[in-house]
């Protein structure tokens, strides 16, 4: 139902959202990511043509957040590469249906349904541990985080 | 969200259903459905292979529905082309995790919630006039129906 492209950006993403402030290189994304740097890097193209994230210049440049993660929802980055489609019209182009038949009436239902569920989570949602930012590094087990991201020292998240 | 080929094997499914006892050759669905019939006939072969549909020898020969069509659901047909993946473990692999990350988890529940809805409904849900065969073929009008695959007469349907 989701897409590759889909589940790579919503990673990458979430990724972003737990380093917080800090930017990260399309390298170290894509090791925490599990995501192919080559097929990473347009993705991210992607969500910063959308304004959902940004590139840093510089020695410690990179990518990150162009805003806080609790203003980007789950929505926001699946329509930043495979945008949503609602069924708005008869596909078969039909002009004397005025509105949908059941079927499409039936898919665009679970289509409304989906981007309900997804606009309804920010980025911050899906963050269950603390942003790399907010802890404090000199402290041990403090930056891990319960993500499937790479993040977390093995063992240490539940 | 849905892909092009559930969309074809939806429409193709509707109009078997509409027809009820009657077999429709490919070109006759391709017709009323708008689907190009070379991309159709591998979508009925999908929906033969899942046991939805069979294939009809002979002068009045065609494909019908193996059932009637409150026995098959939407999810049925879905499946038989495109089927639903649920997200059971970590996609990307991490044994650490027995349970999904907040990410996986809302991304199933969306799957799964989408999975429910078209489980619930069955083509015969989706047909809102008589199937032809229910109809007296003598009386004009009875054999329109209301969905947008064709069968309708123009101004006839709601």
């Amino acid at each position: 139902m989701f897409s590759q492209t889909t589940e790579y950006a919503l990673r990458a993403a979430v990724r972003l959202a737990e380093a917080g402030e800090r930017s990260l290189t399309t390298a170290e994304i894509a090791g925490d990511t599990k995501v192919p740097a080559g097929y990473l890097s347009k993705v991210l193209q992607q969500l910063t043509r959308a304004g959902l994230v940004r590139a840093v210049r510089g020695l410690r440049g990179g990518y990150r957040l162009s805003g806080p993660p609790d203003s980007i929802t789950v929505l926001d980055v699946v329509n930043a590469v495979e945008p949503m489609r609602r069924i708005l019209h008869c596909p078969l182009g039909r002009t004397e249906h005025t509105t949908l038949c059941p079927l499409h009436r039936q898919l665009d239902d679970a289509v409304a349904q989906v981007e309900a569920q997804l606009q309804d989570k920010t980025l911050a949602d899906l963050l269950t541990g603390p942003r790399e930012t907010d802890s404090v590094s000199t402290v041990p087990g403090l930056t891990t985080q319960p993500t499937c991201l790479g993040l977390g020292a093995p063992g240490t998240d539940g």
